[in-house]
């Protein structure tokens, strides 16, 4: 992939609808766990019914919003229907964020990330 | 700062009502905009106004909306009103995106900043 084309991806990436989009859709806390569970791998509906305190068509309701979003993907297999998180759906917004941080903030991150995977043997 | 402090104020930063209200600020094109100059410095409510196709009014309400999500603060003196971006105001937001990558997702993260930060005397 040469600089110009990601230089392309990432500017549709940061398109501004999907940007609405995305951020919009998590602006709930019900619908970020849904997507904290989804990260650790596709899960059916009724899974991911169950810590939420709600009716089911709340819960569908909250999954329509992250399908039109583009954040899930669905597929009904029998009576079953399965979620799982679409690759890259929060790439666009981690991306966003990730720009507004300030040169000095940047430094700060690159410290934290090597004392994190700093080596035990090191004292 | 011990590793049971910094994890009580992740815990703070990732409060679900704060990341509601960030990420629902965020879900607008303009006030994304606004953030995005706030980044380089404080600016005055005009030349923040300069680049939105907007009247003053919706600049202002597009500003509340910010400064209610604790992401903007201004001051007036005199007949102009400066505003700055809040120290850390992204860092929820941010945690909680950089929280739902993939581990392959965060091994290529670390992949690219590699290749980002290599020195150029390395072929």
């Amino acid at each position: 992939m040469t600089v110009a084309s990601s230089g392309l991806i990432l500017k549709e990436m940061l398109n501004h609808s999907d940007l609405d989009t995305a951020f919009r859709a998590l602006s709930d806390a019900s619908r970020r766990a849904i997507v904290e569970r989804l990260v650790r791998g596709p899960a059916t509906v009724g899974t991911l019914a169950e810590p939420l305190a709600m009716s089911l068509p709340a819960v569908l309701q909250h999954l329509a919003v992250l399908e039109a979003a583009g954040i899930v993907t669905s597929h009904k297999v029998g009576r079953v229907r399965t979620c799982t998180l679409v690759p890259d759906a929060l790439v666009g917004p981690t991306a966003w964020l990730q720009h507004q941080r300030t040169p000095a903030e940047r430094r700060l991150d690159r410290l934290g990330e090597h004392l994190v995977d700093a080596p035990q043997e090191q004292p």
